[in-house]
């Protein structure tokens, strides 16, 4: 267990994704298998049984596993060296059936698309977490006006809920992504020596281990490695959702912007020496995660070309950093919960920063409240002079507009950011309740339009 | 056009990948747009008439674009800019309806999708010819024996066909994979400024533009990415499976084993001073491409935390690396399809080839069909011995059995590869007519059987 | 040429890293072999001349290149092919000469390495540049205060002149380093079909063929890929330190901090529609080139593992990355030279900003300073409880202070931003003019003072 | 420790390092500082004694310590307060001086860079032992004849010799660029909460905190992270060579070419129910670790655009996949010195495969020998029609040769693989011997030319 364990992990997540637990798993695959075997009266029913028990009771010798690991080359030919040890002791017959007609790949994958399996058992109800936390926050920022910013520059007024129901959006689908690679990533592996499959791994073996394991059966993937990929990728797509909102909330938390905060959990984020500091902690966590999850996907993608019915090299590339994905998205995942269960926002200083470009964000929609008057090329010719003077004088367009007698018909309604949201409010509604044909309503203040070509 | 675009892009693609594409659909996208405002009675129907007469007038002025590119920091501003002179010059008034409400990124990400989608359609004919030969390279070689191979080292006899059915499969599943996908890819984009919509960009006018162009109407993701990174994963995985087939293709053209060989074509693979080569030309390009895309991948993976409602960096470095993948899965498709359809089999050399471990390779099978009468332990034993011998004295394991008087049933039969290929035809067969329960038939030869823990 | 070719791209390397200035400097290799072997009485002086003659004076025909190079796999056959018959029409005799001894590798290898070296010599002054304005900036501000920002959040005053000095020590390093590599990097490939040489491959004809290209001789290095990786790293390495000064740029520049400001050059990174927006346009091409590099670099290091004496595959996924990380890099250095000498820096703005905390950004200050009288922890007790009231009251610390009688020797002093910047301006000083010893002077403002455990 | 740290890692550098081994190294830190700050008379002496002798005495707990990671964000906000207490039992005063002036950045990069430091001085020997080995491996077989292999096919014959000076060579320039990289990478991080230092980290203070901890004084590198970028760059590239190794170690082992063997430790690699397997696990450790490192370069690289003077993100992602690259760099040397000491190298094996193509290999040479005769072009022809009927009538070469009467001055000399390694021995003896000026010998006998233009 790493010294980073509960910055960049889930706690959680520790027992499911230790090495015990995947020997557990690998235990739990012969097991299956043994049964399976027995039903289908190819291996003594007895034997099965002893070996089942043995699974069930045994207590790997770890240390002596991590010795034996290295000469040849994997987890499984130890593993069922000491199972078939100590089924030997139970019953000396049965020995001769553990692991009948198996390899070790078949063991050891199966033993990760098991580990796989448990981690998105884990997920699933921290996603909806998610969503549920990303609801509640829209919900209740639908209508807090706040700074749209692009390139980093303040662009248009959108509302809070925008904001998070994009993030929402992204979650859920992350969770369809998921939902929709089961089928083909929660597979058993066996397929023997080659992959050929063999007189002990019939069609019925296989489907009767599947189904102990609660996996689909499959034909052999011994070398063809789509199915951990596209797991990784998945997972890497995940990461990436959630440092889009850790950066969001790192760069909406700046002394100079301030609208949202983490929260102050004791003795996290902040500085004795200097009080003023709030640390985006949750933020930098998901953040160097998803520093780091999409080269672990490029480790999965290029070990694909895997040679022949088993690989020397890009098999074994698999192993850890499938397991350090499920960390660190686990890792993202637990921090982007506790990060949006305690985030203070803070509407009246989103409110406040609108007015830092002294009026200048609206200026497009005075140039279209005037156009039907002006004409649409005078309007936009007379605001650009405004915003000129206003830039070098250091004024409010507001005042540099009333100084210039514009005749505007309302003028404060024009400078007010609920007019300058666009479709915020719809485009929310529609995300929290999304219809069946997937469409938005239209609305129309008179000044909530826009037409520029902006980057 | 780079120097090696006929070795690792494909050929077909450099019309739909070129730069003059991707601003064509630019302009569909400004066409559709005000073709949709019009409908609307967001704009005159005039006006969109001209836009959409111009835009597919247009023959954009690519070096100026290029120029202006820089400055504004995106293909839109100028593409748009010069758009709006030839409307002003075909119809003044139209050229304020011109890209109305939307915003750059609207008009890149509507026509990088539309790339995307290009790419697609191209690329699913591709994927059926790829099965096509795969199953019929699977069908001709059903019972092709071969050794398969783990580790580079010869472990048990397969056949030809299951390897290449396994190719299938892994093609079929990245089939099925850009097929799921589509929802969630070939998307609109169009969002405005700071993707909260605006009075032109209505519900309705999203919806008629995206039926326009063949895509879903979506919410605006300016800085949800998981949709790129999505369409680049599963390319990035298609080439990883095409770059396993080229992987087995280029060992097995090794001139040691020699089993299979990439057509001669004129002038390809072969050297007039090295008469005796066959270079695998088409697997070193397919394995180069594999050997990029998952770094490309991890580009656009990196590139998801964006910063609030347009990047500054990270929506860039998308734009080449998404043309990049297409450009090399398309050409690691086209080269699989030559090389496939090309392939020289050689099955005489491959069954010579099984030879080479002296009988070895079926020394399980002989202890297996000792054990009902020495005893499983005891056969086992004593074909170890006779291993040894015949590794010491550099004999035929058959050889060395005969001499040391083994009564088996059946000697030539337990050396016949056909008998040691396991399930492989079964196996086979079910994913040539894949059965509704996706369940396999049993097979039983006597001999088709191990019980082995190999590695 | 893409499309963002002067976005991402330096124009001024468009020549430099053409397909026609590849194929050129293949020819200058072949030349220079044909001289060398002309020298060493390998060949007849004549036909030397005759080759070289051909090399200057040929214009390959690009398009059948490009055909041809995809039966071949490189680059090289198609050309030796093109050169030989057009040496065979000039010299008959000669067309046995060209290419004697050699391997396409060896062309192709050297041809990068000229292009490399091409690179380099238009990199180091485009450094030195660089070094020149990061100098001048960091003279200019070398006391402009501003504050220093430690994840996101004001932490303490530095100057910008200390920011910029740290740029600067990047760039030198990343300058330091390219030269270092040189002589791994900067060598002749010549070793003919697998890498042994041959008798038309002499060490002298070796020594001779690197003197008159620039390069050094260098036992073979087919399948050893140390050498172009190496290259690769460093240019990654100069893009993050590039990527970095763009990150902060593009940070300053927000809307709500405003400190610095990308120059606005005609068209540049503005907006008609939105005129108070100044985007970050440099910046973004920047922080795109530095989010591409590092897997084109992993690309280069995944492709190490190659086959025996030249890989299938491996090799080839080298050349396009290579090409890309020089266009990208050099892309960067330009917009990175662009941005620094155009750099509108507001130093009113940046002492401004550091009132946004109220005083709270010297809290440690003060308390340090009244623990000669009151006892560190006592001090330190009574100024956390100031905070607070300054926080809560939403007043400035001085004035709390004030309101709390706190006896401060100099108050004012304590909240000059000046007297708050450590050692910055020593450092700045040492880095401007390294010392031999390199160590630095120290300074004793009173106040200058901390020692906190900050994060 | 992970299930794999056996066949990963190396078993040595467990202890350097584990966690533990890190939190030592940022006590020494802290002791070092507190004894330079007293010798420059900043802090009492006795308060850095007490300081020191409770850095020596600690035992941190870390279970704790994981714990309180976590809110403050790095591990040095706890220790320091772990820290602090324990100074605060021995001397209160003293505990007002711990880790003054200094922020966590100084000590987390410190302790990162005494790790690299302790890692380099575990290397060293190491590489040193690696050189060894494959300079004993290259003198036994200096004059080992073999088939050098392009693109997987058989091209020429070389030595076995040449191909492991080759591997030498790599490694040798690993280790002279880990060595000049030691003055960048190899130094002390000390300068304050923003890196402008202050009145407790004098020039002094550095020059000697640096000189007791062995490491140079440098300006504050916070976000500069081009020094661990540089570090991680070169052990991926060291890592890749390595995987060379084993990539060819792998290939050669083949059932099929059987050249060399991994050594047969006692249950190492073998299989008791497939006699005749060696399983290359060795090679596929090192080459799943060569998988590995070059993506997590890339995270290092990626990370280096760290926001102003502290990153929220990108150094948090720096620090597992440091010690990352270290565990599967260190893993991969291990592997490979067990690879090379017990490499087992058949030359029979070697030379006998030379004979597979039936003397196609050597065609040119033949072709070279009639050209005096029959001039260049003819000769040419009729070698293409003889190897033509060879390969047609499935002959050797020689044979056909004879049948057809040619006149060659020695044909069994031209058949001799010895004549054909071209300079393979004298590069061998330049690189073990690596004279002053670099070049290399001429060998002349008849038959070594060759003048093909082979891809």
């Amino acid at each position: 267990m790493s010294l980073y364990t509960h910055l960049f992990y889930s706690s959680e997540l520790q027992p499911l994704l230790s090495d015990e637990a995947f020997l557990s798993r690998m235990l739990r695959f012969e097991a299956a298998l043994a049964r399976a075997q027995a039903r289908e009266g190819l291996i003594p029913a007895k034997s099965a049984d002893a070996i089942a028990a043995c699974c069930e009771a045994a207590r790997p010798d770890l240390e002596r596993l991590r010795q034996e690991v290295a000469p040849g080359g994997n987890a499984a030919i130890p593993l069922v060296k000491q199972l078939t040890e100590q089924v030997a002791g139970r019953d000396p017959e049965a020995a001769g059936s553990v692991h009948l007609g198996a390899t070790s790949q078949d063991v050891v994958d199966t033993a990760m698309t098991l580990t796989i399996k448990a981690f998105r058992e884990w997920l699933e109800p921290k996603l909806q977490q998610l969503e549920t936390l990303l609801t509640d926050l829209t919900r209740t920022h639908r209508q807090t006006v706040m700074a749209g910013r692009t390139l980093l520059q303040q662009a248009r007024p959108i509302t809070f809920g925008l904001k998070t129901a994009y993030w929402l959006e992204a979650v859920r689908r992350s969770r369809q992504r998921l939902e929709e690679s089961r089928p083909r990533v929660e597979v058993l592996q066996l397929g023997g020596a080659v992959g050929s499959g063999n007189a002990f791994l019939t069609a019925e073996v296989l489907a009767e281990t599947a189904a102990a394991l609660g996996l689909r059966p499959a034909a052999p993937w011994h070398s063809q490695r789509d199915r951990p990929a596209e797991w990784a990728a998945n997972l890497g797509i995940l990461t990436g959702s959630l440092g889009k909102i850790a950066r969001d909330v790192s760069l909406l938390m700046q002394t100079e912007i301030g609208e949202v905060l983490e929260g102050k959990a004791a003795g996290k984020g902040g500085s004795s020496t200097m009080p003023h500091k709030r640390n985006p902690v949750h933020c930098a966590a998901i953040l160097a995660n998803a520093g780091r999850t999409p080269q672990l996907v490029a480790t999965l993608l290029a070990a694909m070309p895997q040679e022949n019915e088993r690989s020397a090299g890009g098999w074994h590339a698999e192993w850890e950093p499938l397991t350090d994905l499920m960390q660190l998205t686990g890792g993202a995942v637990d921090r982007s919960i506790e990060l949006l269960a305690d985030l203070e926002v803070d509407p009246a200083r989103m409110r406040q920063n609108l007015e830092i470009t002294g009026g200048l964000i609206y200026a497009e929609a005075v140039s279209l409240a005037l156009a039907p008057r002006l004409g649409k090329t005078e309007a936009h010719r007379q605001v650009e002079m405004a915003c000129e003077t206003a830039i070098t004088q250091g004024k409010h367009l507001k005042a540099v507009l009333a100084e210039l007698d514009f005749a505007l018909p309302d003028p404060d309604a024009l400078f007010r950011p609920e007019n300058a949201v666009g479709r915020s409010l719809e485009i929310i509604d529609s995300l929290l309740n999304p219809p069946a044909g997937g469409s938005y309503q239209t609305e129309s203040h008179p000044y909530s339009r826009d037409d520029e070509a902006s980057i």
